[in-house]
């Protein structure tokens, strides 16, 4: 019998089951699939922990989640095709949900498929090699103790761990000395901890501005943030304010590169993560930068050096749940070989030329329509639930739009499924106002 | 030719690289020493980072060290015996001296013995097997890129990595919805950052004695700490206060097991450290708590299932810079063959007397003796400089009743050196008022 590995079981793990288990469902033999998941419960980044640096076990942490957290983008642009917001709530709920309400949805089509049978929790991944035939999985397991390592063979293995877990953490000058805390975005929990602080935050990417957002939102004096190439330009509140580039700090006096200084007291490095896989053979890593097409995956999916090898996820997103469902669906029809692959000069042309289309991209507006066109042609190659994709295409469009409007209120905003053609409701407070993230006030908003 | 790896370059491995080089000098044949460290620099613990959780790697930060971090013992009572500190200041100093003082003497040292070309820094021990003749250790260098693994050959492997890296982290009922920043001592870097706060410290040992101590002095509100067994009981200055077991959170109020409630902002966690040896093969790893005589290692050094495997440093400590030359002295002579080891089973009676004798310790002033007839011994088996060693056990009993007598103060008192009867000159500022913890600022006082 097939076995298959799935690594994680976050979005793109739990979607990976989901797609094998609909295949079972049709009567077709799926073999065994077996996920590994080091957390406790199923969610990954969603699955929200207070723990920061080592978790129990003295392994990193997963999670970058951090209170507070609302969607950044509209619910309808990530919706499931084949499970509704409007199945899993039984009724419309607004467009942009806090962390809770996301994390129940998920976990409800998981549940829905009755996949959680196929995770062994607690159970780190540490070597996955290959020997010209198969993979050998070596784990730890937290049941059977830690030291213990078991190694099992599978035919294929789907690394589904996410990638923005290892935080990329550069040094200026001056952090040495700096008299307060310096912490990347992964260790991000709670505003509540930088009420009447004045925070410096470097980037200038969908965490910087969030954490600033959010800092100010729950109390914060200021905060300053350093781009190292153009600033985001939005129409920031009073109390944020965008400078050039962090030249170096002395004491709590950081220096930027138009001349002007801030005095600061705590320091969040919004700058990003890195795709980091310690736990596979180094010549079977993906090594990519955060972009929208990583090269050497096949649909962006299949490792083409060893078509066994599948990687979900792996993307800068736009595109997130749909995306990785549509990849899932991919990724267990080419190991059911129900999806032919081509020879690999075939599949290396097929990246290529995707690759040149991406080089060409020189805007947000033309990101989004690449994504859209990849995720087109992901849908086109199986039998995942049609959606509207040119719905979503557009709602990314006005979503930008609402962003330059306001950075405060485009949260306030309401999208049509293009599952369902259900409108979200306008909710009864604004996003700036509510306090309160949790799914119940949310459902009652 | 004989190959020998040190994993680490802090204390231990330092003093590994030293006792070798002290032969080398004697004209006897050492083979190859080659030491791995992970970090840019020497020092381990006391190579100060601004880090937390992972490093620019992607690793877990090795580093514990905090800001504002002076001796909590007499310096005399870890004085090299062969490399004084009237040697390396050139006069006497006061007693307690702050971390950047106790750098600079290590690395003295190191500098003096010229042992910084045996060290590949930027390189992590990711694996070290043994195939019943040699050692395979495996090792990842930034130099060479990530992801880029290099196996050598060795002959014996000597672990020098610390066990004050891998923080163990509870979880209390009511974490997950606290308020406030929850942190482990591990990453507690700068007092300062909780200047105004009402802390609590769960805890009762070194760590949560000084960070309380460091927090109230750098302008903490108050600090609350909670014990699991009993209170250390030191006469606290107002703003400390010791209370029974944390039983829950309920938002931000701590509720103990007397009935008590406080308001706190933060909480940290001093709850140790765990032996951890992710990079070895599981069967050659030691497994122990933290305590004065862990099992399997014959003279607390040689792995007794494979004695050319060596752990250095791993006993929980009075006795530290002293015992662990006094440890790598006996390791080079196992390796060098100039110590016989005798048969397994005398072996495994020598340590079996030793556990017995530890079980019958009692007390704190027991297990003084406990470690002092340790060392004792070690110093007894090799070349290693003698120094007067009653003297140093009579300083542990002194500094026990200093600091029943002033938890504040008990840093400003002077003692005898064990090695060149120097006594340490009263400092002119008191611990307790003395804000800068500079080198150039203590060499002044």
């Amino acid at each position: 019998m097939s076995r298959t590995a799935v690594i994680g079981a976050g979005p793109c793990g739990l979607a990976q089951l989901h797609a094998f288990e609909q295949a079972r469902l049709d009567g077709i033999d799926v073999g065994e699939v077996v996920c590994f998941e080091k957390q406790s419960d199923w969610g990954g980044l969603w699955n929200y922990t207070w723990r920061t640096g080592l978790d129990a076990h003295g392994d990193p942490v997963h999670g970058s989640m951090y209170r507070y957290l609302w969607s950044n983008g509209p619910k309808e642009c990530l919706e499931f095709a084949d499970y509704s917001f409007d199945e899993h709530f039984g009724g419309p709920i607004p467009s942009f949900p806090p962390r809770e309400v996301l994390y129940d949805y998920i976990v409800g089509r998981a549940k829905k498929s009755n996949v959680r049978q196929f995770i062994r929790f607690d159970t780190a991944v540490r070597d996955v090699t290959y020997d010209g035939r198969s993979f050998a999985v070596t784990v730890e397991s937290w049941e059977t103790g830690p030291g213990v390592l078991r190694t099992e063979i599978f035919d294929h293995v789907i690394v589904a761990t996410g990638h923005f877990s290892t935080p990329y953490v550069p040094e200026y000058p001056g952090f040495e000395s700096f008299p307060g805390r310096i912490l990347h975005s992964h260790d991000f929990r709670d505003a509540v901890e930088f009420a009447g602080k004045n925070l410096l935050i470097l980037g200038s990417s969908y965490s910087a501005e969030d954490i600033a957002l959010q800092s100010l939102k729950y109390g914060a004096e200021s905060i300053t943030i350093a781009y190292r190439t153009a600033p985001m330009g939005f129409g920031w509140p009073d109390g944020i304010t965008e400078v050039p580039a962090l030249q170096h700090l002395d004491g709590r006096t950081a220096h930027f590169a138009d001349g002007s200084t801030r005095e600061v007291d705590a320091i969040i490095l919004c700058t990003g993560y890195q795709h980091h896989f310690p736990f596979i053979d180094p010549e079977l890593r993906l090594q990519t930068t955060n972009n929208l097409y990583p090269p050497g995956l096949y649909k962006g999916v299949v490792w083409t050096a060893n078509p066994k090898l599948l990687y979900l996820g792996m993307q800068d997103q736009y595109y997130t749940f749909n995306m990785f469902d549509a990849q899932a669906f991919v990724a267990r029809d080419v190991v059911l070989g129900r999806l032919p692959l081509p020879e690999a000069d075939a599949m290396a042309a097929d990246v290529a030329g995707w690759l040149a289309k991406y080089a060409a991209v020189d805007s947000v507006m033309e990101q989004i329509d690449f994504q859209t066109d990849y995720v087109r042609e992901l849908i086109s190659l199986t039998d995942y639930a049609e959606f509207d994709i040119e719905l979503v295409r557009a709602h990314f469009v006005t979503w930008e739009h609402d962003k330059d409007e306001s950075i405060t209120g485009y949260r306030d905003k309401s999208f049509t499924s293009p599952c369902t053609g259900t409108v979200g409701p306008v909710p009864s407070s604004t996003w700036w106002d509510e306090l309160d993230d949790s799914l119940a006030r949310f459902l009652k908003r």
